[in-house]
């Protein structure tokens, strides 16, 4: 553990109460020396899929060492399970939910344990703060150099979700959906290079993407080679195909949101994924 | 003073705007070892009880040594006085408009000196921004090491503020409010077990809580109990009796939000809280 | 190089994806003993004079040697260039679309480097998020000591915006603009005291500022000395004229917001302005 261990933090706790500022203070008054890094904290309330996305697009690009902390808890001091789960680089502390799904998925070599170790806790542990008294302490002792072997005995029962993928409609036609709208209106889809490698080749062949009633059958490599109120495609950085404006929002444009479908035709496009 | 001073920040300057980044800067440049905490900026604009309540939640964990800033200042520029206040644990700097108060109740030992140093503050000092010029300088001076005692003298009549307390209404009746809606919705109450220590054992007799138009019979232990659309009542961790439902906002399934009046009947209940 | 470099980010990424966590994690990754502090995330989503402002108004504060990122970059993998600008004081690593423009008109002694260096960036660098593969890693290379003659060659036809400034419509009358509305709905105003210096001396001559249908007669020197709804002119902790209320939003109650007219009468004032 280096001297000023990272500890990342990705919630759903917003930014208008003192949960994540609480979180803080207890990891460190255990590990005055850890820094603490904020992912995210606007990860829709309660939507551990959403959680899953923000932390799997962010955690690659911090240091070895590095422990993620990563609390989308619906179920709260119910019977479902906080775990620690360890990449060759990286610690995930986060509930048995799923919102680790994406990195599971990412990684090669794991190992999620079940978080027993109580007098790590602080006490009493409420059932309605546990990223207060069980995750965020956790991940305080982990910074401090505690081996991650004595939180808890090894599982491999955890729970995995599985993210939308697109899905073949007929011979020409894939369906997906909208993962997520960013900031600035870009429409996220879940249709990746590996879903459709023909799409994000240099010279790709027509396509049309159907969203809500816009069709788009433009694909660009940044965002202002778009003319204005143009809705093209586009690559983008979390490496998914994008629904975008140049400096206007994609989302107002079309009326479409979080969990709209997707349509795109392609010739052989299902034949490609089937063959996957 | 720690080689690593932890200073956190409690404000109701939002996040739209510089302000914030402005103290951090300031701090810095004073104590450029200083590990500068957020906790909450999101206080409701010059709410000072709202502000109260934020630090009043989270402080306790922090480290020995922590300096607090909390600044929720619609007074700033006038006679009121800056203070620097003391625990056994911890420093506090704010203005002395009874932002404070939630600390001071909850503490036995405290010093509260009027901030008269005024070779500690930024000059030329505005009469719009003092946490900038004089909050953050203080805070940061005491980060580099400086004595409390050099800020100025102590002082006994500071502003205190008395937070809502539940009043009986007739024998079986408690009359409170919703201090706050947070960011799951749940509507946060100003009953404590302290209160209604009844109310929260383990098998609790029949009560009756009336917010707006509903009524609400049941206690649970966690939010995940809740079945869909139930609105219960819950110990939240913040110490509060909350109104709450299980991945949904309480506060808009009842159409409730903060001063919203909350009543509470049980038999016997004016009584133990006449006789505290 | 201090041990432990302070780097800034200012941008319109808002709060609500990962943008911001995955830039401090390629910071740190590079220079792991790096101090990060958010200036403000919520420019305006492509609006570049909004960050110019949001930077301007922090950066001084920050101790010497600071590096500022600061990416408002409608741009994006377009021809636009990245640029390290170095003061004497401090660094800043930024889009080359005018967002410095505040500083530049501020500082007197600079260097606009047009940064080249592609080994620096991170591969392969996205055509979308040069935060990430771009101006994150320049920053976290500053940070650990690179020199910056490193990162390319000096410029001196980088970009620079006008800031709007208030222009004479007649002898006794000032035309300016809202700049922006802060979190307490102050209106800021882009009159300054060197515009019309006699607004700002202790006692200013009878005036009058018109915006919207309001029309504001008194000028007070805190925000407390407002009357309840009273609206009236202040200078504000930015160096700009506001238009403001006690414990109320100016913006709601006058209907106004940025970009709206603001008027001034005053006699004279049109030959001052000329006159500079």
């Amino acid at each position: 553990m280096s001297n000023r261990p990272i500890v990342t933090l990705t919630t759903d706790f917003g930014i208008n109460d003192h949960f994540v500022g609480t979180m803080k203070g207890v990891i460190l008054n255990i590990a005055p020396q850890a820094e603490i890094v904020d992912i995210c904290h606007s990860v829709q309330a309660f939507d551990v899929l959403d959680g899953a996305l923000a932390v799997a697009q962010s955690y690659t690009y911090f240091p070895v060492g590095t422990i993620h902390v990563v609390v989308v808890d619906p179920g709260v001091g119910s019977a479902r399970r906080p775990i620690l789960m360890s990449t060759e680089r990286h610690y995930f502390v986060a509930p048995d939910n799923g919102v680790l799904s994406l990195v599971y998925s990412r990684e090669e070599r794991i190992r999620v344990r079940h978080i027993t170790g109580e007098h790590y806790f602080l006490h009493p542990v409420s059932s309605t703060f546990h990223a207060r008294d069980l995750f965020a302490p956790v991940a305080g002792w982990l910074a401090k150099g505690v081996d991650s072997a004595k939180f808890g005995e090894e599982i491999s029962d955890y729970v995995r979700l599985n993210a939308p993928k697109p899905k073949p409609a007929d011979e020409r036609t894939l369906r997906g959906v909208v993962l997520k709208v960013d900031r600035f209106g870009n429409l996220v889809t879940n249709f990746t290079p590996n879903d459709v490698p023909a799409l994000f080749k240099p010279n790709p062949p027509a396509f049309k993407i159907v969203v809500g009633k816009t069709e788009i059958t433009e694909m660009h490599s940044n965002y202002a080679e778009g003319t204005p109120n143009e809705i093209f495609a586009i690559l983008g950085s979390m490496g998914y195909l994008e629904i975008a404006s140049n400096r206007a929002a994609a989302a107002q444009l079309i009326g479409s949101g979080k969990g709209s479908e997707v349509t795109l035709l392609l010739e052989g496009v299902a034949a490609a994924v089937n063959g996957q």
